[in-house]
């Protein structure tokens, strides 16, 4: 029998819909709680201990297992690793239908990583103390993306509120490292999870993911030639001599969004490329003419780029900037990757699971489900490269992402709640709780 | 009875400078040991245990204290303290003439912190491990100016071997806080430690000082405006933004630079003034626009201003920058004095010690004393403003300081250790050793 994939009747969707605000503030205190874990890179434990938890309450089947470097290396998909994956994990529940399946497979992902906060205090309240604020709720990582994660835990808990269950396998994946390499998502398909669509909340502003680029992070070396500052013409200063890689990489930027034209995806955006000068060190003492300055690089490209031919341009590119400078010749800086080494994804139109997802979101909101491209990192390029499947990225509302006071919108929040509730019970197809 | 101040007979001479070459194995192994102790800032402590030895086991009579913030605060001269001086001791060792003074006093003053390393790999031999080479004695400190500090006490070592010692007091102060702040020279003064004169063994390639710059540390900090990548341009780029900064400086050096011509010491320098961005540090993570950075930088500038106005009129080009731009104009950068604080100086021509110095250097060189303007900062300007003292700085060559491989001709070493000797026998005159 062929799988039937349909949107819910107009008495079920009402359960549903009733279901999903009756456990709203569950879902709000989950979110929660998962915010005040400070799982930055390294410190992600206590959050999937909290997520570990909630699948085990919920009674799936579920799977921790801690990354392994050198398996993930040996994917093509990998990004370079260099920090320790001691206490890095990820964790996959699983439900299995009781009957035969009526539906179609899901993986649902989801990343606990959040990115540093910055200095606190330039926050309104400490990041990791979630705060409810004009019908906003506030965090560091609240908006990217643990409150899409618990929101599709509470899609399926809505769901069983109702008195059903997923009549096809549905795997939770709550993975790390999405903000700096991408290798969490990929150790999952690695272990074999996936389904014949997956579904990633992050916080798009309820749009739907068409395309996303490629990202690559790096670190350019500078080396200057010390000296006491009384001679400090016959040196070269390492962190001035930086200014020509900031000029280079201005310039890649400039070039590469003026190349839009030739991406079918990414012509229209405004401006695709960014290539973030992130962060910077240099020198150790105020009278002595910098020997060394590092800067780390995030730089995005079109998904028909790969990512190694990106870095061959920039390198060159910055080379060719020292070239022109005889003091600095000498002394080519030394560009390396040290994270994100990915392709961007294209999310093809025209897959059943995308018409599901259209036809839920227009029933719900009365409105067209819009299309973007979204320029920066996703995980969904791993189920889209790797996979193979229809990847379908759709979330909250949320704001200030990587910056202070980052939120998400709690009415956006509930809406895709509901909206994802539906899109299971349609896709997946709907058993009795029993 | 006026003190006598006058050259050393011929047949003494003679006596002085074999006992100089027969100690000179003696000195350098001192030396080395001295060159031995990372005396990097907070760390000056083994290589101060070292000097307060070897002034023991000469039978001087040795104050070692700890340098107190407060007390040095209360004095004009004085630099901000960002560091703990748990660890930060000053040693003097005093000689007091057994017969009556027949010469002037003299205080001798040298440093024994030395600036970091930078990174280890650009250095031939380790820095710590002192080693001979060529007629170079190469590590860390070795030029500037551990080398000259023992030179100083070999001098008088000689004068002794000679069978004589100074009749008149000498202080032999060994400091630390000169690559920082100049406290510690500050503090031997106000701890009553002076002379009728002062002699410090600074690297200068056996010329003169006869005036140098004032000096500031400072921090410049940018704040930004945080964002995720992907709306990168509606964050500010902390890091970027302190190109401004840069520039800001870089205009100052160059307008500084060109009004040397109203000073009458650094007229005829090709280029007395330095502004060196030492250090830098910002941002978080390679994928948000970083919200903070932060510079350190250290300026010269000439000895007729006062460091608050040149940390006035540099504050004042920085905010023009940052005013000139919408985005930043919201965020103008803090800069904060972090260490040197200190004005320049200027030893005036004519002086009966440098009289003595200059017939020294003559008499065993065959040639005239060239003074020379040095733009950087020296102790001397604590003996120079504060006792109001004719204060030579005078030593040996070196070469690379606060650069790698730095070093000490050992040749100079030892012309220089010689012309301390007769200077002394010269300044303070002599008794015999008894």
């Amino acid at each position: 029998m062929a799988a039937t994939i349909a949107l819910p009747e107009t008495e079920l969707r009402a359960a549903i819909k009733e279901a999903v605000a009756a456990g709203f503030e569950r879902q709000l205190a989950l979110t929660q709680e998962l915010t005040r874990q400070a799982s930055i890179r390294g410190h992600e434990k206590s959050a999937q201990d909290v997520m570990e938890g909630a699948l085990r309450e919920r009674g799936y089947a579920v799977d921790r297992w801690q990354l392994d470097p050198a398996s993930i290396l040996s994917h093509p998909g990998a990004s370079p690793i260099d920090v320790s994956y001691a206490e890095a994990s990820n964790v996959v529940g699983t439900l299995e239908p009781k009957g035969g399946a009526i539906g179609r497979s899901l993986l649902i992902n989801g990343h606990v990583d959040v990115v540093p906060t910055g200095p606190l205090d330039m926050w309104a309240a400490p990041p990791f103390e979630p705060t409810i604020k004009d019908g906003w709720l506030e965090g560091r990582g609240a908006g990217d993306m643990k409150a899409g994660l618990v929101a599709a835990l509470a899609a399926i808990d809505a769901l069983g509120h109702a008195g059903y269950r997923p009549a096809s396998r549905l795997h939770f994946a709550s993975v790390v490292e999405e903000e700096s390499t991408g290798n969490g998502a990929l150790a999952c398909h690695q272990r074999g999870y996936q389904g014949e669509a997956a579904l990633i909340p992050e916080p798009t502003g309820e749009a739907l993911v068409r395309a996303n680029l490629g990202v690559v992070w790096f670190t350019v070396d500078v080396k200057g030639v010390p000296a006491h500052v009384h001679e400090s013409r016959s040196g070269v200063n390492a962190i001035k001599a930086m200014r020509r890689v900031f000029r280079a990489l201005d310039d890649i930027e400039v070039l590469w969004n003026a190349s839009k034209r030739l991406d079918p995806w990414f012509r229209d955006h405004p401006h695709p490329i960014s290539i973030n000068v992130g962060k910077i060190e240099g020198g150790d003492w105020a009278s002595s003419v910098p020997s060394w300055c590092r800067l780390h690089v995030r730089a995005g490209f079109y998904p028909s780029v790969a990512p190694e031919d990106a870095l061959t341009e920039i390198g060159r590119a910055i080379e060719e900037a020292f070239r022109r400078d005889p003091a600095l010749a000498k002394n080519p800086p030394t560009i390396s990757c040290n994270g994100f080494h990915t392709r961007g994804y294209i999310l093809q139109p025209g897959s059943e699971a995308e018409t599901m997802l259209r036809e839920v979101h227009e029933t719900l909101n009365g409105e067209k489900l819009s299309a973007i491209t979204f320029p920066a990192y996703l995980d969904a390029r791993v189920m889209a490269l790797y996979d193979k499947v229809p990847t379908l990225v759709y979330g909250p509302k949320a704001r200030a992402i990587h910056g202070f006071d980052e939120a998400v919108d709690l009415a956006s929040l509930e809406r895709v709640t509901e909206a994802m509730a539906l899109f299971i019970a349609g896709w997946c197809g709907l058993e009795p709780k029993g």
